[in-house]
C-alpha cells in the first residue's frame, strides 16, 4: 500500500463482506466438503448443494482473505482452516458467527453506529437485558472457542495447595471454565451461575464432561442472587466487562464475601495495556461493549486494580492466557 | 500470527465492527474534529456532540485499524486518513459508507448469505432493479471515489486525433467518466444514459464542471433506449459487471451499432487475472456482485474477449488505472 491511499478506509467500510463470506461458508460447509475432497467449485457445488457460480465467487473471496488456497482452480484448505474449520475437526470453531455475527448482534452493531458511540453506550440494555436469549446462542456456538481459554486459567492453578473443594463460577454462560477447574480438581464441586436459559447448556455440557453431581447450578443474575460459600475459587470469567467500573464492585464484594478466608478470585478478562490501543483484540474488544452494552468495556490493569481494591481485595496477578488474547487475573482477599 | 491459529477466522466474522466503526466515525466526523485542534477524546466528544466514553472507544479502535496515531491520550491523523478521511479536505472519500455500507447493501450482504450463494446469485434483482435508488446513493456518495478512475481513463485518450466530437457515457451515474472526458476534449458534447432520478445527479455535477449545453441526458435502461448516434466514443463504466456474460452482449452490440465505424468503446470494469483470486480487489468484486445482482460477477479478460468478439469488437486492450484497482478495456468495431 502506498503510504497515502485510500484502501484502508475501503475495506473497512467493506467489512460486512468478510463477515458475509465466512458465514455463508461456514453454514454450507464448503470447508467441509473441500477437505472431504472436493476440489473444484462444481465439485464444491454439487457437494453443498450450492450454484457452481455462487461457490466459485466465495471460494475466490475466501482465497483472497486466505482461508484456502488455489492453484489451477483446485481449492485447498489452508492449515488453519483444516484445524478450525472443517467440522469434523475436533477443534472446529466456525459456528462462532453464530454469535458474533448473529441478526441481534448484526442489528446492535450496524443499525446506528453513530447513535451509540454519542450516547457512549447502547440505548437500552441491550445484551444485558434480563435473559436475553442472545446468551444461549454465546453459550452454544461460544463453547469450543473459550474452551483453550478456560483449560489455560484452569492449568494456572494446577498443584494448588489445599486443593480447592468447592468452586463458583459465576455467570458460566456454557460452564467451560467451571468444567475445567473440575477436571483440574476431581474432588471439587462446581456451582455453576447464570440465567436458567443458559444454564441448560452448562449442564449438557457438565454432563458430557461426566461432572456427574460434581456439578451444581445456581439460577439468575449475579447482582441479584445469594452465593452461599465458602468457596475455595470464584470464577468470575467474561463478566465485569458489561458494567461500568462503579457497578463492578458491587459483584466482587459479594463474591469476596462467599469466598472462604484463604480463598482466590479468579477473574478472566479481555485486558488491554493501559494505552487502550493494544494488543489488537482487547483494544478493540471495548467497541464491541460500546455497541451491546449500556457501559460495559475492556478494562486496562489500573481500573481493575481500582474495583478489586474497593472490594476488598490484594492487588492482583496477571496472567496472560496464550496462545488467546484473554488474561487471567488472581487475587485475594485483603 | 502462529501457523495454526484462528484470529483469520475471528477477524473476518467480526469484520462488521469494522464496518460498524468507520460509519460511526465519518457520521460524527470525527477525523475532520481531529484535524481541527481535537487531540483526547474529552475534547473530540464535546467538538462532535458525543459522548466522552463513546469516543474513547471508538478512536482507540480506529487506532487499532490504522487510522489514527495515538500517543499519550492524544490521537493524531494518518497522513491517509488526513487526505481521505478529513471532511474540510479536496479528497474526502468518508461518504463512500453511505453506499457500500447503505442500509440496502446491508442487508443483501448479512441477511442470508448461504442463500445468495446456493442461489449463484441475488433472489430477486435486487440492485438490478429498474430505478432502484441505491444508484442515486451510488451516485452522489461514490462519486468522489470515482473521480481519480475517470480522470485516468480519460488521460489515456489525450491527443487522440481526430478529437472526438460526441461521446455516449451508458449508465453514467454520477456522470463523472463523461465529465472528465469533456474536460480532455474541449469541443466534445457528451451524452449521459442513465435512470432518470439518477441522472439527476449526473446534471448537478456537470452543471458544477461548467459543461452547459455539452452535457445532454438520455433517460432510461440501455437495453431499452435507442443510443442515437453516430458518436466517436462510446464509454461504458462499471456497467458489464451486473449482468452474466450472454446479457453483456446485446448492450455491447447496441453500443457498436451507434458507434462511428472509426469509433471507439471504453469500457471500466474490476478485472481479476484468469485466476480468479488477484489482484484482491478485482477479485473479490465478484462476491459483491454475487450478493448484490441476480448473475453479475467480475469478468477476467478471456470472458470480456469473448462477449466483445461476439458483439463485432475487436481484441480489446487492457490499461490499468492505477493507483485505482480498475482497469480501463478499450476496443474498436471489427
Amino acid at each position: 500500500m502506498p503510504d497515502v491511499s485510500p484502501e484502508l478506509l475501503r475495506d473497512a467500510v467493506l467489512g460486512h463482506f468478510r463477515t458475509s463470506a465466512i458465514k455463508a461458508a461456514v453454514e454450507l460447509d464448503v470447508f467441509t466438503a473441500i477437505a472431504e475432497g472436493a476440489e473444484d467449485a462444481a465439485a464444491i457445488g454439487k457437494r453443498t448443494g450450492a450454484a457452481e457460480r455462487g461457490i466459485q465467487a466465495l471460494a475466490d473471496y475466501l482465497t483472497v482473505m486466505g482461508f484456502l488456497e488455489k492453484t489451477g482452480g483446485r481449492y485447498k484448505l489452508t492449515p488453519s482452516s483444516a484445524v478450525f474449520l472443517d467440522r469434523r475437526s475436533p477443534a472446529f470453531l466456525g459456528d462462532i458467527h453464530r454469535f458474533l455475527a448473529a441478526p441481534e448482534i448484526l442489528r446492535l452493531t450496524l443499525t446506528d453506529p453513530a447513535g451509540f458511540v454519542r450516547n457512549g453506550g447502547s440505548v437500552g440494555l441491550a445484551n444485558t437485558a434480563p435473559n436475553d436469549p442472545v446468551w444461549i446462542d454465546f453459550a452454544r456456538y461460544m463453547a469450543p472457542f473459550m474452551a483453550p481459554t478456560a483449560q489455560a486459567a484452569a492449568a494456572h492453578f494446577a498443584g494448588r495447595k489445599p486443593a480447592p473443594g468447592r468452586i463458583l463460577d459465576i455467570a458460566a454462560g456454557h460452564g467451560l471454565f467451571g468444567i475445567a477447574f473440575a477436571r483440574q480438581f476431581p474432588a471439587a464441586e462446581v456451582t455453576a451461575l447464570d440465567w436458567d436459559s443458559v444454564l441448560a447448556v452448562a449442564r449438557e455440557n457438565a454432563a458430557a464432561a461426566g461432572l456427574g453431581s460434581r456439578f451444581k447450578t445456581l439460577h439468575g443474575s449475579a447482582f441479584d442472587v445469594a452465593l452461599g460459600g465458602p468457596y475455595d475459587i470464584v470464577l468470575m470469567p467474561n463478566f465485569l466487562h458489561h458494567f461500568d467500573e462503579a457497578t463492578c464492585v458491587g459483584p466482587l464484594v459479594k463474591a469476596r464475601a462467599a469466598l472462604a478466608a484463604d480463598g482466590c478470585m479468579a477473574i478472566v478478562e479481555f485486558v488491554p495495556n493501559e494505552d487502550l490501543v493494544s494488543p489488537p483484540m482487547p483494544a478493540m474488544f471495548a467497541y464491541v461493549m460500546l455497541s451491546s452494552t449500556p457501559a460495559g468495556t475492556a478494562f486496562p490493569p489500573s481500573a481493575l486494580n481500582r474495583m478489586l481494591a474497593a472490594a476488598g481485595f490484594r492487588e492482583p496477578e496477571y496472567l496472560p492466557l496464550l496462545p488467546t488474547p484473554q488474561t487471567l487475573i488472581v487475587s485475594q482477599p485483603a
